[in-house]
């Protein structure tokens, strides 16, 4: 929880510097909201049992939920983030990684502005985030669905099979092109000759100069819908340029997002660990992903009034176990708690001080502990800092009582010093203020 | 969001001030796992549809899952907080102030030590946070479940009647005692003599010298579990009156708490608005509430092995909606974002100049917005930050491009002053820092 705290405190923070406000949504959705909205992985989602009200589902995503709200709200225009948990019915034993409960961080720009300009901020927010995490060398994959229709289309798929192959496509990260071909030709039943077409298209990646090289593509060039998304995605490079995140970026035509929402740019950031392992599997792991979803918000509202919104969502748990398994490896101790300071005694029938006395750091904002027995054993209180991590220790007994003093004792040094009693708050806070 | 995410840091800062470490479960548990454990409110559980996996139930509230998963995992000590959303079947519109979905915040201390040290440590904890968030005068009404029972006991209550009595009792603050009489005597079956006897000591509250005061009772002093308990009572106001808190604290027979896992000390804490008010309705509603429960873990472990604990829980959305109240008739205004610099322009075709700008400042670190238009108008601007209440603008334009400088403008004075554009991020900090 530690790790996942400072982790996410990092991604939030992140959010809040692009200006965005946090929403948060119920966890479940009216069931009738998430259907026809994820494609193949719907038979995932969780519904509740009908006890006699509305047919409920628990959210897929932060993304419908976040469209219904501006649809029903009738809100035109929003920048939010929202840090929150969603349910899918994975078999975590089958699809390894997976979870059937888990945190998703999304940020989102709802609104009708000119183009790629919020689309370009999506990118370079993903950029701040990886980098930030300090999770190594990473390259964002993109492409835009207009492209691949278009891609399609120019290759001779019929309209009907779009949505198939495009799943087929999506699955490039993870099986070989040998492997999509055959479900493409064998499972939905495309035409080998066209398949072999899309083939040369995939297996294309680069910068702004394999963008050029599509626009005078003899076959994709007649696409109106492929010029359309080239178009954007040309402008899209200029805003990453004057970001200074341009080279961190790929014009991928193999990446497609399974998810049915996307109508323009989509993009996923994948880790490259080493040159020679990125050279052999170029995905080592997607560990954001977004994109741009035009017409979502219009099938929430009644009127089918379009609002414009992009969007990215960071894998916060993949992240966690990568940040979790490099201090494993590094043998990174973490706290679990805060405590500053632990209250001991070496003698019987202290209770009574004890309690007096960490009331006095408690009320003075001081992170305190103490063992809740009457008669705890010294060695016992002092394992108990060491085991914790707890800096200070302030030891109360009889003779010190006497004299009007205490003992602070720093149990990285083992030193002790005896200070007044009515100094005692303000030199451990002169102490904390210090480290 | 924003109010709601301030009080969540007191809170959460109050817990690990007190060396809670954190703590997440997963929001379904098994449906098993949830019965039998809340009473006559256990028909508000919501179930997942059977979609061929386990039965599953939404959590009803954090400490159920918090001993199942002591149990689960052999945990025989730990101090945790909990933030998280729990789930009940209400019907918001019948029941006022209650919603489906809400948070709540959990710290528990489990483990055996020695009587009322950590209870009298959650009433303190309770005590900090409500007087930490400035919600008004406050008491915490203190029962034990052993007094209660033995009060049953002592007063001719059928042992097969006392979960149902209890129920009655647990009504006492938000309905008379005629009422509560009534529904004893009509609804439940109790004898009328019985109910009157009840009746005496229902409603008596007091401090130190009413504990004195049942020790002394001749019915309740031949009850050992009352004894027990008033024993545990009598230590406890020791204990909080070393921590300074003890006259916040009303020992309160009418106590009962609904649910059937507390077996030792319960508490409630109430508002009290003014004076007057208080003395018509002494509860103007409880805003934290918690209690010992000695054989909840127990009952998750297959060997039946204990492990007591004793815990509060944060009303958060009540203290939600007194906060926003509050805010609301002081017509404070409180700002959705963070935002701290607005890059402006008054000039056309500068976008280029200022996403450069705004990438420099993002990566410095300032929390920065611009308008996602090509070429917006200065007016259109201003007002945006005027409106959302950032501090700082940066304007930038063609002359001051030619001179190597930059206009920083700050919004409330309407002052702006020239500085060099290489001076910008430094200047910014500064000025930052200083506000």
């Amino acid at each position: 929880m530690v790790v996942r705290e400072k982790i996410l405190d990092m991604v939030v923070g992140c959010f809040k510097r692009h200006g965005a406000k946090r929403l948060d949504t119920p966890a479940f959705e009216l069931k009738e909201m998430l259907t026809e909205k994820y494609g193949e992985d719907s038979g995932l989602i969780y519904d509740l049992k009908d006890q006699g009200g509305e047919l409920l589902s628990l959210r897929y995503d932060l993304t419908v939920p976040f469209a219904r709200y501006l649809a029903m709200n009738k809100v035109k225009k929003m920048k939010r983030y929202h840090v929150g948990k969603v349910w899918r019915r994975e078999s975590p034993t089958i699809v390894q990684g997976r979870y059937r409960e888990f945190c998703q961080c999304d940020f989102d720009i709802a609104g009708q502005f000119d183009p790629m300009i919020p689309d370009a901020e999506c990118l370079k927010i993903m950029c701040e985030i990886l980098s930030g995490l300090q999770l190594g060398d990473f390259i964002i994959k993109v492409n835009d669905r207009r492209v691949l229709d278009g891609m399609f289309a120019v290759c001779g798929v019929p309209e009907s099979k779009f949505h198939a192959i495009c799943s087929s496509i999506d699955k490039l990260d993870k099986i070989s092109w040998k492997d999509v071909r055959h479900e493409m030709v064998a499972k939905k039943g495309l035409a080998p000759e066209v398949a072999d077409r899309i083939g040369d298209y995939v297996q294309c990646h680069g910068g702004v100069s394999l963008i050029e090289q599509m626009f005078q593509d003899p076959r994709l060039s007649q696409n109106k819908q492929a010029l359309d998304g080239l178009g954007d995605l040309k402008l899209l490079f200029e805003y990453l340029t004057l970001f200074g995140i341009a080279e961190k970026i790929s014009f991928d035509l193999s990446l497609a997002r399974g998810l049915d929402y996307y109508t323009g740019v989509i993009y996923e950031a994948v880790l490259l660990q080493t040159p020679a392992q990125a050279q052999e599997s170029f995905n080592v792991g997607s560990v954001a992903a977004g994109g741009r979803y035009d017409k979502l918000v219009g099938m929430f509202d009644p009127k089918g009034h379009k609002v414009p919104c992009v969007g990215l969502s960071i894998g916060v748990e993949r992240i966690f176990s990568i940040v979790e398994q490099r201090m494993k490896t590094f043998g990174q101790k973490i706290r679990t708690t805060e405590t500053q300071v632990f209250v001991a005694t070496p003698q019987k029938n202290f209770l009574h001080e004890r309690l007096k006395l960490i009331a006095e750091l408690w009320d003075a904002g001081i992170k305190a502990e103490l063992l809740y027995k009457n008669n705890p054993k010294l060695l016992t209180q002092l394992h108990y800092c060491e085991d914790m991590g707890i800096p200070l220790v302030v030891i109360i007994g009889e003779q010190e009582m006497k004299e009007g003093i205490i003992k602070l004792r720093s149990v990285a040094s083992r030193e002790e010093v005896a200070i007044k009693r009515e100094n005692l708050v303000a030199e451990i806070q002169k102490r904390l203020s210090e480290s």
